[in-house]
């Protein structure tokens, strides 16, 4: 495209250079921003500077955190016993929204994967293990996907913790609520007949 | 969503406040700027401010601009005796992508809508015919969207430059060069067959 601004180019240089965002939708943004009182783009600005500037790492399960210890770790209602061991930061907001999981995480940062060079040592798989000995941990939950790459990670992480006596489970895996059978992939579904549940009738109380 | 920081609730907002950007992939932009050092954050923000604050319209056709004149008016190899008429810059950037235009432009700032509550004083006519009448205009031609809207602003605006004795035109309308004749809608292939051109045969020199 041929701007006759400098500027707008450059904004929409920027704008593009983010995930996901092309040229025309970056331009879309640019002429939005011209269009809204000088206000919209420093409070838009320094949100981000605030954001980039300001955020940490988590000291004791490496979420991302505004102060030493994340929110989660920091909050005393939490089941202290039980740790959720999950691959990234996305996975703890995905289970925090389902409000079903009181106990604290630990983020590892990635999966063992040696295609892309990613090794036990690049993980904080150490972090991990320190938790387990030091504090009084009860359960690890393995929420990690269950490709190659995850199933491995899990058996490394479940051959490390072993020896600490600390009872070890991972998510179930099934049929997804409201999946259609036909349309499930056969691994899910055979998976799912095999560890099949026992089915509980609801007494009428 | 439940996020642990409120420095990532606030950058997220700040992304969702955009036009088309939800809050998944808000947040999918605040974690690649996290993972990215921190002079990107830097330069992509100051890249908007200095575009936000810096940005002028131009004092001659009202294109955005750098400077007190926009790079199109204040380009000498531009010829200087046709304005094309745009509703607004996005048109410009269209018509200047097709390398086919080598005149000047005056944007209007929108069309005449009466719905919207957008009359004929809402919109850069006066400087229009300030440029008609000092400038050594010899045609003006309209480049405005078919709508109704558009065309009661080509009525408007021709009947108003008439006594100038400007030639006034407008772009060619018809079915689109690759378009399918089938897919074409019936008012541009009803018109497209009114207004129909003589066809040339090509000499073979």
């Amino acid at each position: 495209m041929n701007f006759s601004s400098k500027l707008i180019e450059e904004a929409v240089q920027a704008f593009s250079r983010l995930p996901g965002i092309g040229k025309k939708s970056a331009l879309r943004l640019v002429l939005f921003l011209i269009r809204q009182p000088v206000e919209v783009t420093e409070q838009y600005t320094e949100a981000l500077l605030r954001l980039r500037k300001g955020i940490k790492e988590c000291a004791k399960c490496h979420n991302l955190s505004d102060e030493e210890w994340c929110n989660i770790c920091a909050n005393p209602r939490r089941d202290t016993g039980v740790i959720c061991v999950v691959e990234s930061i996305k996975d703890v907001l995905a289970i925090e929204s389902t409000d079903q999981y009181r106990g604290l995480y630990h983020v590892l940062g990635g999966i063992i994967s040696p295609i892309e060079g990613v090794g036990p040592n690049d993980l904080h798989i150490d972090s991990l293990m320190h938790r387990v000995q030091t504090e009084d941990i009860q359960e690890v939950i393995m929420a990690i996907s269950p490709t190659i790459e995850g199933e491995t990670t899990i058996y490394y992480l479940s051959k490390k913790l072993k020896p600490s006596g600390v009872k070890i489970s991972a998510i179930a895996r099934g049929v997804s609520f409201g999946g259609e059978l036909e349309y499930a992939d056969e691994l899910t579904l055979g998976r799912s007949i095999v560890a099949r549940i026992p089915y509980q009738v609801k007494s009428e109380d």
